[in-house]
């Protein structure tokens, strides 16, 4: 292969890899390449990744060194795509009685949930997640994109007893804003004992399905990192949780008590 | 930037960009560079992607032209794919009573989700897919992942209505294995008149889940496309859908009526 080739080989490997490294050898049998062409190759491409901002390229260095992609966000997209998703929200349509906004066609969206998936996996890698998991439905397609990101599994927690789950580990919990006591189930052929699990749910009100997806995780002997969620309402203002990181805040209308969100915002701690 | 750098560039965003035409002017602007070298950077990164056997590059003659990635997969690879996926079935922990294989952890899992995404777009695209339905919960990841190739939105039909859809479009259907009638919801956020929808489900077994999604599109005003189901069971073999595509087949225990998947395999119409 000839270097321009070479090159746009690297950069579809990386691309197609996320958070895994690539050792120079695997590179140097692939081309039948020198190390050290190999070596100028991914300078290349890391050099070109940076003048683009797409993504982060780390070289490890050593006999058995290799290079790594990761396909993170910077704070300017972050915040470009956060706003974007901001605005949207605000359309009047999609304010739905009770206190909920309609987001289902952003997060499930392949646009949307890909560059949510890069800000979420963005803040937590680099900590060893093993696992992602999340609860259905509305959070699935980003805790995915999170979980391709981070180059690690994902799994989805159940609101209902299904039958092609296998048998289950169930979690009571207290809806934060109602006092419903819901359950979710974990399928107990997935193991999760030990592992640094990263737990994702699309919205946060009172914080009780977060809760209960940490005391699951701690039920079944994983170590939880974040929850992480996409949307926090200000209210109510005690959470059932206390450690959680939201990409974006609604606030509630209070002035007039319409029971809808007037502001939606990046979160500042 | 230098002949390197624009190749690298071009594959990072061909790859970034699935089933979207990206402008040689775009290129051109973006590396302040002549069409006709933009158009040899693109040659290169065309036969490279050929000889690596990673996905289908197409270029776009004319003034406006310019270049297209579809990450399809080779029918090797797709059969390669498919046959490990039906090992990994065959292990019979995965059994699970009534009839059931236990493969959650494979759909949900990034590795799988993307490729099979891959294989069902594959299939579909060039026929003008405009939207991807699936019906919660297992087919979400495989659906966004085929939407993404597809470029093109992905919406989850409900099995309870739910408060955060708004209001929704119901549609009763008739499970094909039990006589057990369900609901399935579709918010009416969600306008599909007039479009033609790509209607993705992971199992199969009498049909009915299927047929009501399909009824439900037509309901809407949508033209469907499909349903893609990744699995189907062969028992019971008249199904409530008569155009379906499956990817891999179950074939039941029929002999010691177990209630056993025996053989899974490649579907072969």
């Amino acid at each position: 292969m000839k270097k321009n080739e070479r090159i746009c080989a690297i950069t579809k490997i990386l691309t197609d890899h996320p958070n895994q490294v690539m050792t120079y050898n695997y590179f140097c049998q692939l081309f039948d390449a020198s190390k050290t062409s190999v070596c100028e190759d991914v300078a290349i491409v890391k050099n070109t990744f940076e003048a683009m901002k797409t993504g982060r390229i780390e070289t490890v260095p050593g006999a058995a060194g290799g290079v790594r992609y990761l396909p993170v966000l910077s704070e300017t997209e972050e915040r470009a795509i956060l706003l974007e998703i901001a605005e949207m929200l605000k359309d009047p349509r999609r304010q739905i009685q009770g206190g909920f906004l309609y987001y289902s066609d952003i997060l499930s969206s392949p646009y949307y949930a890909e560059r949510l998936g890069k800000i979420i996996a963005g803040k937590y890698i680099g900590q060893g997640v093993q696992h992602v998991v999340t609860t259905e439905t509305k959070g699935i397609s980003v805790a995915l994109e999170s979980a391709r990101v981070l180059n690690v599994p994902m799994t989805v927690i159940r609101r209902t007893n299904k039958v092609t789950e296998g048998a289950t580990t169930s979690m009571n919990y207290v809806s934060g804003s109602s006092s419903k006591i819901n359950t979710m189930y974990l399928s107990r052929r997935i193991d999760l004992e030990g592992k640094k699990v990263l737990v994702i749910d699309d919205f946060m009100k009172g914080g009780g399905t977060a809760k209960g997806m940490m005391n699951l995780m701690e039920e079944v002997g994983a170590e939880v990192v974040g929850p992480c969620v996409i949307f926090v309402a200000d209210a109510p203002e005690e959470k059932l949780v206390t450690q959680y990181l939201p990409l974006l805040s609604m606030q509630m209308d209070t002035k007039n008590d319409s029971g809808e969100y007037v502001e939606i915002s990046l979160y500042e701690k």
